[in-house]
């Protein structure tokens, strides 16, 4: 393949996709909204972008400096100055539309929403400036159901997307607080606690010691607090633990209700209780969980967060959800998909020019039979050079009318495995088509 | 209703799209698609923004200024100049990916392009600043078979979606030019005459004479072209007129090829030749069309455009297209979609907060069982109210496991319909429930 040159290539971070990437894409958006449909979840769609104060300082400084900004239009064009930006998640947009629509939103109101987000991220291998989130949320809900609803449906997606060896941990908001309350963690060092306890799968036990230490934490505390969590043990110890403290034990009521829940549809092996699951946004508040997918790590997650909602301006009220982005997921669905099926089940040659037009009749006659066919659009009036065009877009037939068929009323089917030709007379055309149609459909078929 | 406060609405010209608008906006697209995709279009999709310069000087200063600018980022922010923009239209896409990836495109590159574009119109009735625009282009065929085979499928796609009282008007420049000629218009005053003539459905005829008088040509060939394209014979006329210049006659003859082509598949009466259109676009050059519906006006059309792909920065290659909104023709989609079909067949209310983890694998079980099903997420107890819930979501049956019959090892399958239950053992339920899933997806059925 030869290299792009460059001002035909695609902005940085963002790429186009040709037939067989959008066919794979869409796809899997597919399968995942009709998992989502079949939890109750509906549909939700917002504009591309936000006015600039609905998504500027939710997220913090960081964040903020990864939003694009759209200039003022017109005359205020030359003040450089945004009014509009690009949508940097699909949670700001549900705050306002809880806030817009309240009262003619179903309650609780499950939403999905599929589609573009885009941050200014510095672009790398699998990160995008354009990516596609799938998120669904449930609002209005306190109940633990409502956890445990919206991570089966992100499972249940992933399974029916064919994904086999990932796992779901699972922990809570509660536990956490309740391990600093054990290990005796000052308060003002919880928040940096938790960042460092994060790190444990990339960095292992002894380097987050070191950091725990660093952060003012005793050297005895931050081992006990890193052996809870790692022992093979844990469950029984931390267990123990956790029933001292309050929020430790409402937490791991939490995590057991959600576990139980969760197990009645997913299988036992595949969610577990991670004690050292922190998943790092500080917004949740009850159950957490993260879906890993071996080398590829983290593919999704989400919790409860019961107060977000009203902090990025939308009403008070309390939310789960889980979210996944589309291009962590895609190079893990299993064997991709099936082998295009082609562009086309039949193609339709122009054996002369005067025959155009009855070729092009052929095409519609095939179409209105439930085939996609599509006539010679060349100059070149070899049938050879025909043939290999309908090869080369995939069709599994030809149908050919030459002068010879014209005078005889028939049409040559031509399949274009075997090479083998029936002559058909026009009049039995359409049950011919009818029966070419039902072979395409099958398994093994042309559009299989 | 009440009114939404502003700071909640969307930015102006743009909408939330809630569940049931979403689902009719998929619903059409997907027809569109499918229309497409059995012709042998293929999809392509390319990003939501392209770098500023491959946008901008592409349609004139009129489109420029419509075009929404991204703020540079970073420490350019503060500059103020935009480097990206976000997509106008899907002809610019096009040419750049023709462009860039020539050679591993097949010949000829027919594409279907369905996805929102962004213009700073002033918003207005009917009129948004982010639409769905739905293009289908063949590049790298002369053929009219692909002038026609465009038309054939922007009208299939229409009559598939249940639009019945559509027209289409054909004509060509070739046609445009002989008129010119006949009527001899001096060559710099053409662009400006066929402006006038295609405001004829407009203004009236008197008007247009006027006008184009006012523009310096001589009454009465004013009047003798206005004429030519609106007397009732005009027909006849015309064509003994067209005749007599090479490039009318040229043009008449690519009118009537396309016109026996498209016969051969749409009803004769729905498209005929009207040579008074003219479709604005200066880049025309061949055969041109244009949707209409009555009130309506304009629903979409297109034209052949040898030299657009160059012109826009892509290669020298020719090509034929049409394009059409969403949101013009989704007013017209007979009677829209089928009643809403409920959010989910089937609903599980919880009895006992004990029996929550059984109503919770109760919903997994219908959904197994290939239903839509969801279980209550609310806190209250009270079976009237959960029953209320049922109703609102749509269910059609309720899955009911109270003590009794957890006791007695069965569910009770309420019918929402007609409230008549029936008490099934636990073991045969997924028999029962497989029933249900016949019925919901059977015409008539909840989910029909």
């Amino acid at each position: 393949m030869e290299p792009m040159p460059a001002q035909f290539e695609p902005p940085s971070g963002t790429r186009d996709f040709l037939a067989a990437a959008v066919e794979e894409r869409e796809h899997a958006l597919a399968v995942i909204r009709r998992v989502f449909a079949s939890y109750g979840f509906e549909p939700l769609q917002t504009p591309a972008f936000e006015r600039l104060e609905v998504l500027l300082g939710k997220y913090g400084d960081e964040a903020d400096k990864l939003v694009f900004k759209i200039l003022r239009r017109g005359e205020h064009e030359a003040s450089g100055e945004p009014d509009l930006a690009l949508r940097y998640d699909m949670t700001v947009p549900l705050a306002r539309v809880a806030a817009a629509y309240g009262s003619q939103l179903p309650l609780p109101y499950k939403r999905y929403a599929i589609g573009p987000v885009w941050r200014a991220d510095r672009p790398g291998r699998g990160r995008f400036r354009e990516f596609v989130q799938c998120d669904l949320d449930t609002l209005g809900s306190s109940s633990l159901l409502a956890d445990a609803e919206v991570l089966c449906a992100h499972h249940d997606a992933l399974a029916a997307l064919g994904l086999a060896d990932f796992r779901i941990q699972l922990n809570s908001r509660g536990v956490l607080a309740g391990l600093l309350e054990a290990a005796g963690v000052p308060g003002h060092l919880g928040p940096g606690v938790l960042i460092s306890l994060d790190k444990l799968d990339k960095l292992g036990a002894s380097e987050v010691v070191t950091e725990l230490a660093g952060r003012g934490l005793a050297k005895e505390a931050a081992g006990e607090l890193v052996d809870m969590v790692t022992a093979a043990d844990a469950g029984q110890r931390l267990r123990a633990t956790l029933a001292r403290s309050e929020r430790g034990a409402a937490g791991l009521a939490e995590v057991d209700s959600v576990l139980a829940l969760a197990r009645s549809q997913i299988p036992g092996d595949r969610i577990a209780f991670s004690p050292g699951m922190v998943r790092g946004l500080s917004y949740y508040t009850g159950p957490i969980w993260e879906f890993t997918a071996g080398q590829a790590g983290s593919i999704g997650g989400g919790g409860r967060y019961d107060h977000l909602i009203a902090q990025l301006g939308g009403p008070d009220v309390v939310g789960t959800g889980s979210s996944m982005g589309l291009e962590r997921i895609l190079p893990l669905v299993r064997g991709g998909r099936a082998a295009s099926a082609g562009r086309i089940d039949v193609a339709v040659p122009v054996m002369t020019p005067e025959l155009a037009g009855r070729s092009f009749a052929l095409a519609g006659q095939a179409r209105a039979a439930g085939l996609r066919a599509s006539v010679y659009l060349g100059s070149s009036g070899k049938v050879g050079r025909q043939l290999r065009w309908a090869g080369d877009a995939g069709a599994r037939w030809c149908l050919i009318c030459g002068p010879a068929e014209q005078e005889a009323g028939a049409v040559t089917v031509r399949d274009m495995q075997t090479g083998a030709q029936t002559v058909v007379p026009a009049s039995d055309l359409d049950g011919h088509l009818a029966g070419l149609a039902g072979r395409a459909a099958s398994p093994g078929g042309a559009t299989a």
